[in-house]
C-alpha cells in the first residue's frame, strides 16, 4: 500500500504512529506530496481525493481512503484485533467520543490558527485560505486562543485516568499528541501548569511506536525552509 | 437508557433515526434539555458532559457518552450487527471517511452559520459565541457560503452510487440528511440544480427510520418560539 503525505505534518505523524503500533511499517511505500507547492490542490491529487488533503491511503487494488480517523480505523481493523479504535461497543464509542473532543477542542483550532493566524504553509496555498477576507488573521488568532482554552479539559481528564479514552493508549491519544506538537510548532504555548497533560505527553513520547518516529514533531519553519 | 437532547435539532434527529433503524426506540427515555435557556452550559449538565453539548446518552449503570458519532457507534454495535458504521475494515473506514467529509464540508459550516451568521438560539447562548467579536457575523456568513460550496461534492458522489458511503444507508447519510435539513432551517439554499442530491434527499426521507421521525427537520423559528 501507499501513503501519500508530507513527513513532519501532524496528520502524517498520526498515521505513521498507527503503522508502527500495528507493525505495518514495512508494508508501506510513502509518496511525498509537496504541500508547500499546493500539489494536494492540483488535478492529479484531487482525482484521488476531491477534498485536496493529505494523508491518503491507496491499496494495490486501487482502494483509496482519506481522513486520518478513517485510515486509522482501516489499519487498526486489518488484523482483526483493533486496539487503537476499540473492541467492545463501549470502547469503540468512548474512543470516538474522545477523538471528536480532541478534534474540536484542540486539533481543529490549532489548524485554523496555523493557516489563518500565521503565514501557514506559505503563498502557494493562500488562494485556499480566504485571502480576500480582512478578518482572517484575527479569526486565526481567536482560534489559537480557543485551542489553548481547550487544553485544560484534557489535563483534568488525565488526572483521573492514564490515557485520553481510559486505561489504554488509543487513536484519541495519538491525535492529542500530534495536536500538541502542532500547537507548539505553530507558536502556541502549552501551559506548563497543566502538569498531568505534560506528564502524559512525555509518557506518550516514549512509547515505542512514537519513539521510532521521534522526528515527527511538527516544525513549520522546517517545512517552509524545505519548500 | 436516557437520551438528553432537544427534539427538532439536527443532532437529536441523527440519534433518533439511529434508534429507529436499530429498533431501540422503546428502550429510551428522552430527557429534554432547554438549549434556548442554555441549560447545557449549566453545572448540572456540565457534570455529565464538560463540553456542554447535546445529545448525551446515559445508561442505567451510569455510563455516559456524548458526540453523535460516538453514540451512533455504540448503538449500532450493541447487537453485534453494525450496519450503520460498517462491518469490514473497508466498510468501517469508508463510512468514517464520508462522515468526516460531511462534517467538514456541510454540517460544521452550517452550524457556524446558524450560531454566528444568524441570531441562532437566542440571547441566553450569546456568551458562548464570542459576543465581543465585531467580525462574528461576517465569519458566520462566510461559513454559510462554505456549506453551500460543499454540497456539489455530494451531488457528484451520489451520481455514482446510491448512498454517501456506497451501496448501503449508513451513519454518513444520516449526518448529511440532518445537515441539509439544518441548512434549510437556518436559511441557506440547497441548489435545486443538485438533482442527484435532491433525489437522494427525498429517498432518505422515505426510509422507515426517517419517516417515523418526520417531525425532526430542524426549524429554528420553532425553537425560538418554544423557547
Amino acid at each position: 500500500m501507499k501513503i501519500y503525505d508530507r513527513e513532519g505534518t501532524p496528520n502524517a505523524a498520526r498515521i505513521r504512529i498507527v503503522l508502527a503500533e500495528k507493525g505495518l511499517d514495512d508494508q508501506v511505500e510513502f509518496v511525498t506530496v509537496d504541500l508547500i507547492a499546493a500539489d494536494q490542490k492540483q488535478p492529479g491529487f484531487l482525482a484521488k481525493n476531491p477534498i485536496g488533503k493529505t494523508p491518503l491511503l491507496e491499496l494495490d487494488d486501487g482502494f483509496i481512503l482519506s481522513e486520518s480517523t478513517a485510515i486509522t480505523e482501516y489499519l487498526d481493523n486489518l488484523d482483526g484485533k483493533p486496539r487503537l479504535t476499540g473492541r467492545t461497543p463501549r470502547e469503540k464509542a468512548t474512543i470516538h467520543m474522545m477523538q471528536r473532543r480532541v478534534e474540536q477542542l484542540v486539533m481543529e483550532p490549532v489548524d485554523d490558527f496555523f493557516h489563518y493566524g500565521t503565514t501557514g504553509l506559505g503563498p502557494a496555498l493562500a488562494p485556499w485560505r480566504m485571502p480576500e477576507w480582512a478578518g482572517r488573521k484575527e479569526w486565526g488568532e481567536r482560534r489559537g486562543a480557543q485551542a489553548v482554552r481547550g487544553m485544560p479539559y484534557f489535563d483534568a481528564l488525565l488526572r483521573t485516568q492514564p490515557f485520553v479514552a481510559g486505561d489504554s493508549f488509543s487513536m484519541a491519544d495519538i491525535t492529542l499528541w500530534a495536536a500538541l506538537a502542532f500547537a507548539r510548532g505553530a507558536g502556541l504555548t502549552v501551559d506548563p501548569a497543566l502538569t498531568a497533560l505534560a506528564e502524559w505527553d512525555a509518557r506518550v513520547a516514549e512509547l515505542p511506536a512514537v519513539t521510532n518516529r521521534s522526528g515527527q514533531a511538527f516544525r513549520p519553519e522546517d517545512m517552509t525552509r524545505r519548500g
